[in-house]
């Protein structure tokens, strides 16, 4: 982050209601209350941190209406109704300057086929290839080493990082994020057992992804063995993550890292599956469920659901049971002792 | 996929035993039963959808010799010995549209170092790198942006999909399929540690894949210390999956998306893993043997052993222990209440 | 592996207190004892093998001054203080023709912006992108298809495998070596849910590795937030591992393939995690801790600690409570006799 901002700057960016103090320092930085140094933005996001707002050596504090001490010398207080979103929108300005506006047009060593389709509006950047009959939206930003297979369609204002592997007619929506080394059309993993070999069965669907969809660095998603692998709008996916053919994933879901998802299976719309989970195939998870990391499902999930472990349970129960575990090498002993204690009360009682 | 076939293509490429009915439909996707719309090809792989025939919008649909029903309007049935191998069959057509022959040669954005060996019938497609001493087989087809190291071997028909990188001195059987971003001979991850440091281990063998292997998406291969790491003949492994420096797999096995093989291990023929199953080093694993999802193996496994869990154990044994966890709540009740009775009782007898 | 050494070549590198025997063999390759064949160096590097020393076929061998046996013919025995080290000399050796030192400069289809600042030294291999402002170190080498962001620093002899993202403002320390396919600087995964939609929160922090850390293929890095997501000096990274946003590994950890790290995590110095591990976010890892294989990991450990399982306890405890639940259906049997037991006892003393 390389970022140098007046006070002045800072100010028109955030929108203050009021401000306290002065500071000549530029701002260069971000950081937490605690962490923060001379030069560096910080803010008051919850009220917990409040005890840390009077030694901290930012430069520029953000703080809430309520927030009432003075601020320190050579420091800025920037009273906001919310801090959280006022940092939002100073971050966004920032990532403008990390990532500046891509410039249209077709970098000179990029190789397009004959017969793809890229809009004028559009920056095909350095080392990309695009094959024929591909589809490159409005305004959408292929940054570097990008490839676009056959018939495949970009939508508007999609954003594909370096290395991202779009394969041939499968299709992103607008605005769709792919980070680095996203691989999008792969192969289902399809065989049938011949004669002691196995026969791969051809994977000819694709794989659709709907709008405003984010999916994190070198995610696989694989083709539908005909018909379509889908991820439905506004849902984001995490690094690492694989989907298998023929899954459906509706929308607004949250995927963390290294979760799989085995094939056929349908995921519901607001589905939020912890870091390494795995899903089985040919399942449906319900609208709304939750699944803790490392979980492993193989079979329906009703919505609404919360499960964790492996196989998963209900959230409340697998706690319980983590927690008896632990417990086993008493419970053994305690029925050691009961056992004793019954073969000592039948001879007495014999 | 974008596909159209007249009736009379499609009875052309699937060979029908008879027909009954006909459509003027082009056939123009493939579907299931009960998702299929005018169109669209569908197909009765498995008796149990039998009664979804007589309703399906299909306009052809592929049936066996024991299906009596009649077509519906502008809809034609094609009566095979086998649905599912005919279906197979189109396919696989449909597949060469997908991916056309690649054309044989050098594409000029290619950076081919001298002393490279290219077969004349080979594709080596747009912003590949070859290094010196590489050998490419007749009709191998590197599509776009592939890496071939120093003195790495591709054999015949071998398909090395957008982004692979096969490092100095791998080597590749013949009809090899490799999905992209794939990694062939990365370092083994060895160390010694040394006086508070991590010292490198050089990694100097290589990887040797055989015939008819194909790899998922971004899946990794180690060289190994020094010899090989090997993959037989015919084994299927799908994306993300990791294989440690010296590992040796063997023919016709099955290894699904994320699974961890850790180093210098046996996996022997017709093995299956399951997703994200992780197996431990320096130990075998039995021909045949199969494991569940998430699996965490650490011992050698015998031929032919189902196992599952972590750690793993016999699968009937793990069905068994995860249904008995659920009820550890209840045996610790159940207990607490002997307890309470043994105490009763000894006051009693006493 | 395509190595070629006449016996006093391998004299030369090998150094050794005294020889025994001669080969007329050229050394071709490297195997253990009992796999060698003639051409081959082998080596005891460990007494237990010892037995294997007077039946192996290799040409030579490398022995510790305690091994007493005479060469077979054709056979030279190299007498070393530490055999294992000198086998280290030698595969050093081999890695530098398998990798021969890059020639400095510029490849011409390398794709450079205006503002790069790149060492005179360094070495730019065919089809990398470099961006505005980037800076590349001494002796450097980008060997094909790297991506190098705006701003980023490549440290002095950094090796980037192909195929490599290092994204806008990220840092890499001196002798840093990336194995081919590593993304670091991706978007961290956070957003605010916002009237039922997944809002991004901008990640406009960076990463920072420290010098001597190796990161294995296809692993991924996230930008923090704001701030930095680091890897401490001399910390080594394995195959397909997450490191999520604003994550602190300390220095000389061993992360092992696979393993997944949450959010603001900080793992300080010496840690070990083993394949496939889960690391929670927002904890404390202890200096010195480790972790098993498949270990999931939701709390603080204490320096020193080794855990496992899910969720993870001490390694001993887990141990114990693996081999319990293997006697889970004895003990529900034996629950249920006790029961039937007490039934009989009550009924007799009533």
């Amino acid at each position: 982050m390389q970022v140098s901002y007046t006070a002045a700057e800072i100010i028109a960016i955030t929108q203050p209601k009021s401000t306290r103090g002065a500071t000549t320092e530029r701002v260069q930085g971000i950081a937490a209350l605690g962490d923060a140094r001379p030069g560096d933005l910080s803010f008051l996001g919850n009220a917990k941190y409040k005890s840390e707002v009077p030694s901290t050596q930012a430069s520029v504090v953000l703080l809430p209406p309520d927030y009432a001490g003075e601020p320190a010398a050579n420091q800025l207080h920037l009273v906001l109704e919310n801090p959280s979103a006022a940092l939002a929108r100073l971050c966004a300005r920032i990532e403008q300057t990390l990532w500046p506006q891509p410039v249209p047009g077709i970098h000179p060593s990029a190789s397009v086929a004959p017969g793809a389709k890229i809009s004028a509006t559009a920056t095909v950047g350095p080392l990309c290839v695009i094959e024929a009959g591909a589809v490159i939206g409005e305004r959408a930003h292929l940054q570097a080493q990008v490839f676009i297979g056959r018939e495949a369609v970009v939508g508007e204002d999609c954003w594909l990082m370096p290395g991202v592997v779009l394969a041939a007619s499968c299709q992103l929506g607008t605005r769709v994020r792919l980070q680095p080394g996203v691989v999008i059309g792969s192969d289902g993993f399809g065989y049938e057992f011949v004669q002691g070999r196995h026969e791969k069965i051809p994977q000819v669907g694709n794989v659709v992804i709907g709008d405003d969809v984010e999916i994190g660095a070198n995610s696989t998603l694989d083709r539908a063995r005909f018909s379509q692998t889908t991820v439905g709008e506004g849902t984001k996916i995490d690094n690492l993550v694989q989907i298998a053919h023929n899954v459906r994933i509706g929308r607004h879901c949250l995927i963390c890292a290294q979760v799989g998802i085995s094939g056929s299976t349908t995921v519901e719309d607001y589905v939020v599956f912890g870091g390494q989970a795995g899903i089985g195939g040919h399942i449906t998870i319900g609208k709304g469920a939750k699944a803790g990391g490392q979980a492993g499902i193989t079979t329906d999930i009703p919505a609404g659901a919360f499960v964790n472990g492996t196989p998963a349970v209900p959230f409340m129960l697998e706690r319980r049971i983590a927690v008896l575990q632990q417990k086993l090498p008493e419970l053994f002993r305690r029925v050691d002792n009961l056992e004793r204690t019954a073969r000592g009360t039948e001879k007495s009682s014999s």
